[in-house]
């Protein structure tokens, strides 16, 4: 028997065969898409993928992550803020239809939350929430051993909680969300902004970027912290400080027993995590006990969970 | 056949005896503890106002709702913040014992919350956070039907979010709470600081408590807001823009279908809802649907909330 993991993903699509209960991909694959594909050869792309992984074997269960709000119930996915198309599409259904099998599909962030729960670093943790920080800031919820996604499917969004109502203006046109503050995209065009007005203080992050400031990243900032850069640590600090205000705050709101962060801004170093753990403890009541944790699956997470989500079918039939 | 409900509140006890299903209380008794009472003398005195109830019936199932945090699962009340020795006191086996019946325990935002749930403003709405605004700040949440305790039994603590990390120092330590934002007892205690500051701003708040501004409560800055006194109307629109950003964090977080809100301070009118409602629908992501309306229990949520403990027990055994 075998059981069929798909992660689309904005631009990369991976797909894995797997024997219930194992560990280990019997078969894994993973192509990027051109730029200007459609929803329709993103899928036609990751059916024939599959097709090749399965090799004539017909799948007992096929688990889903999607990039974008998805309808969890119903299997729909409501849009892609990436790939046009994506619409309403029942790709559940569509996916039960082409396998003849019983399909699950849910967003990338609910799907990693499961996967870091079953095989990662939340196993054994029947409430947590898994986090991922990096071009954008989300969450999904791991409560009674289950995913929780809330009436409409939106919970998780910790990246869209205020922290700083004086803080800087996010693309959701409020201010000092975690995600404003935090993710890696906003802390590079924060450093190309206090590059142009106090270089001085950022002689590191010029000399890494070789003086072109549009080259900064939030890889490129971490290692500029690192050497002493006070514009690329300032701004580290204020990540750390902003997502750990945000756990502290999810925390006292319901207590999960577990935080797990994944995203690369959560591999800016020892510094950044003592920051983070530290504005989180101090933002949660002293009776509200939790611990924090790196993701233990990296950018396998949403792969996993769809595996978790195949055995979950499995387990209901 | 009769069920038990008991609300050990700060300084006041109520219990109640009702039939099973039936939504109107067959006896139902309040006593004041008076100043100096401890733990043994408020537990005294609840059992025999509980006896005189019963009247020598022998209840099928006995709920409690007790002011201050409890550890659900065994029924043991840790602490009392107002009343002492009630340190570690096995509450649900002590009431066992007494009625000869099953007792559950629960806080008393919990309890309220379920009450809300099971016969007031939420009933039909499977996930809700109940929210009392008054001389603290506290939630209880139900999630899928029931309550949510989260893995201290400190889930809901919505007083204590981070909305201002610039703003006043709350008594828990951090800056910009919801409770010391938009709570009675610091509203209050604003009007003083800004009435001594700047008295021409608050002549109606000044003509209202008579000159002394010690009488200043909650109450009174409702009433001076309403007459355009503008010190009373800065802080009431500082409280209800404070429980509104809260609110739509805690609707990003973890998107409830609704929002129940109690307590005094949800009582200072039409402009406070109107505020309150548009700060947490602007924190909210779009996608991100609920409603907030006004508890419909008022004090008796908790005792209500009791009885509903009390007939879970009943339907588990």
């Amino acid at each position: 028997m075998l059981i069929l993991a798909l992660d689309f993903g904005g631009t990369k699509h991976t797909a894995g065969s797997l024997i219930p209960g194992e560990r280990q991909w019997r078969s894994r694959e993973q192509v990027f898409s051109p730029p200007g594909a459609d929803a329709h050869y993103d899928l036609e792309t990751m059916i024939g993928l599959a097709r090749r992984l399965l090799d004539e074997v017909q799948p007992a269960a096929v688990g889903v992550s999607f990039g974008g709000p998805v309808d969890f119930t119903s299997g729909t996915v409501r849009l892609s803020h990436h790939v046009p198309g994506w619409e309403n599409t029942p790709l559940g259904g569509i996916l039960e239809q082409k396998f003849k099998a019983p399909a699950s599909v849910d967003n990338d962030a609910n799907v990693a939350a499961l996967g870091e729960y079953r095989f990662g670093a939340g196993q054994g943790y029947q409430s947590m929430l898994y986090i991922t920080i990096s071009t954008g800031g989300g969450g999904g919820w791991i409560l009674d051993g289950k995913v929780w996604h809330g009436s409409d499917g939106m919970a998780g969004e910790i990246g869209h909680m205020t922290i700083d109502p004086q803080g800087p203006t996010c693309l959701c046109g409020k201010r000092g969300c975690v995600e404003r503050l935090a993710s890696g995209p906003y802390l590079a065009q924060d450093a190309r902004q206090m590059l142009a007005e106090n270089p001085e203080d950022g002689q590191t992050l010029l000399r890494l970027c070789a003086g072109k400031p549009q080259a900064i990243d939030g890889r490129l900032i971490s290692q500029a912290a690192e050497q002493g850069d006070r514009i690329a640590a300032s701004l580290l600090e204020r990540s750390a400080w902003a997502l750990g205000v945000g756990i502290g705050n999810a925390a006292n709101l319901v207590n999960p027993q577990r935080f797990v962060l994944g995203g690369g801004v959560t591999k800016s170093g020892a510094g950044w995590w003592q920051q983070e753990r530290s504005a989180a403890r101090q933002t949660a009541l002293p009776e509200v006990q939790f611990d924090i944790v790196p993701a233990a699956l990296g950018d396998d997470a949403p792969l996993w969970g769809a595996a978790a989500l195949a055995e979950t079918l499995l387990a209901e039939t």
